[in-house]
């Protein structure tokens, strides 16, 4: 047999421990706008475990995090709304003729974003302030890594402003590879469930694989 | 990008916190009997979630143990060595005819196995003693359902003794839809580590389902 708790049984048959038997997919979970999952491990501190209603959920933390950057920035942008972090040491920047115009071309979208970047003479370039939630962020990574991003011949059907807030969220985002407190992985959760796209990240990969109780039945034979 | 971590950054890129990284895969696991495993969790009463060295197992807890008892109890038959549990206030059952027919055709062999049942008069038995691995098992849904497996005429390549016990195992097994704590989840995946054969419950089903991180990198489209 599949060893199922028979309630019908005269006498409890309780083998390791005496405890109250809680009915199959009736734990309590924490819910989160209204669904119900509960984060119970990062794994390889990479992927974040969670427990849903139906089964196994298994996140990418990078690519949940991402999303959430992704849609805050646009939404930002969209209300004309950036929190800037002003700087109390402004970040120069010393870049080659050729990305000096690349940041001179994107520098109004840029602004809008929540960066303030002045050609300070030459080819060097003074950040005053950038948007709060990239506070973080290696700025002088972002930029090389946003040149190469708008000079490469890919994705043609991508605009530079979309592929902008894409590489901004990306580099801001949390890592493949670092660890998470508990508190941390539930407020990610939490964030990546207010998504309006939740199931990719901005370039279009998986945030989530799913193993469902259905398919862990099928898969143990207990169907 | 898929946001690995990169340490030949100037700066290192934290968003959430700060914390030492440690690489992919090199977390600090328990090892169990040469293998490194460790349960983070138990999921509707009935799955045991792992974290392996090659990624995520998800282990059916009534299946495992099943594989636990009915190894144990072969080995204390080869050993004619069963550590028997003297029941204080002997226990009665009454049986059919046919049932107790089918108790006298096997009494040897359950004697073997650490049971002392003796006829009392008509057709009622009393049990004096049984293994004590067995001690906390419903022995009158036990006989039950050994009858009726035994007078089944499913799985007649497998021999009665070897039915026997299986079916203690089996309703001796942890049930899917109990309710462990973190030390009797270690202390199952601990003993189910010890088998000889892991992969399957005594009859033939899976006892784990594993989600490798190879898995998980194509199906987040990471390779």
């Amino acid at each position: 047999t599949t060893g199922r708790l028979d309630f019908s049984s005269p006498k409890a048959e309780i083998f390791m421990s005496a405890r109250v038997q809680k009915p199959l997919h009736e734990q309590r979970l924490e819910t989160f706008n209204d669904l119900e999952i509960e984060p119970i491990a990062q794994v390889a501190d990479s992927y974040i475990i969670a427990r849903a209603e139906d089964g196994i959920w298994i996140i990418d933390q990078h690519a949940a995090h991402e999303r959430v950057l992704y849609e805050r920035t646009k939404k930002a942008l969209i209300n004309n709304a950036p929190v800037k972090q002003p700087l109390l040491v402004p970040q120069e920047f010393e870049f080659s003729l050729k990305e000096k115009t690349l940041i001179e071309e994107h520098r109004a979208f840029l602004e809008q974003l929540g960066f303030e970047i002045e050609l300070f003479g030459g080819n060097t370039f003074v950040m005053h302030a950038l948007p709060a939630q990239f506070a973080e962020v290696d700025m002088a990574l972002l930029f090389r890594s946003l040149f190469e991003e708008l000079e490469s011949g890919e994705e043609r059907s991508v605009s530079p402003q979309e592929k902008i807030i894409r590489m901004i969220a990306c580099k801001a985002a949390v890592k493949f590879g670092q660890s998470l407190s508990v508190s941390e992985q539930k407020q990610l959760l939490k964030d990546w469930f207010k998504s309006s796209e939740r199931l990719t990240c901005p370039h279009g990969r998986p945030v989530m694989v799913q193993v469902t109780f259905e398919e862990l039945e099928r898969r143990f034979k207990r169907t």
